[in-house]
């Protein structure tokens, strides 16, 4: 097994443990961006979310539900990020599907926003029908 | 009516639709970090991840997948974050709960990673510790 998520999922390399259920494992990243930075991973191997089926992204998205608010409790923060990168252009690095939940404190400079890119209304009408042609 | 978004969803203020369900609408963001960024909410309001029922997260997530597999087919990005921001010190601006899809091509900067903050083993298991205990 060369994903590192599976051998976690299988117990073969131990994690901070966060919560768990039958479909699902939160544990704490070891190179976190703040303090309280938890991932949770679907226990059947997917690579992101091109590629997992729709009833697991529900399945994590109420875990990553239940995990915010153990956070919001214990560690109080003034917010949280949540972040789910797909292939290394947006800068996946385990290629097992995971969703980051970022607690964040008031100018901790932890993420920026990023800078709006002009959008002039002929280029969004024109983005919005094509994307709207692939809808299937 | 107050919230931009409830508007959007009532038809009385106009948007860039992507693709909509009895449940969740997708339109372009009018100021995108990136050609053909995407907003996906539900429906009905809530403000952030915390207060969103966990069935409606589970639609919201669907809906997300749906719209990613329009972006990759239509734009060939080469990577795409999803996106979720809770209350203004994570960059929440729009205090109805919503989900950004920005794609991504190699080497645009649009989101840099964050640098990782030193966790030494003490702290990832008292932390750990303190979340498992919040879990209910």
């Amino acid at each position: 097994m060369d994903c590192i998520f599976c051998r976690i999922v299988a117990g073969n390399i131990p994690c901070y443990r966060v919560a768990e259920n039958d479909d699902s494992l939160a544990f704490l990243d070891i190179e976190p961006a703040a303090k309280g930075h938890v991932l949770v991973i679907p226990k059947q191997h997917s690579e992101n979310l091109l590629d997992t089926k729709p009833d697991t992204l529900a399945l994590v998205a109420q875990m990553v539900h239940h995990v915010a608010h153990q956070i919001d409790v214990t560690l109080e923060p003034d917010g949280i990020n949540i972040l789910q990168n797909n292939r290394p252009a947006a800068g996946q690095v385990v290629m097992h599907y995971h969703v980051h939940l970022i607690p964040r404190w008031n100018d901790d400079n932890v993420m920026k926003a990023w800078r709006p890119k002009l959008a002039t209304k002929l280029d969004l009408n024109e983005i919005a029908a094509q994307l709207r042609a692939a809808a299937g």
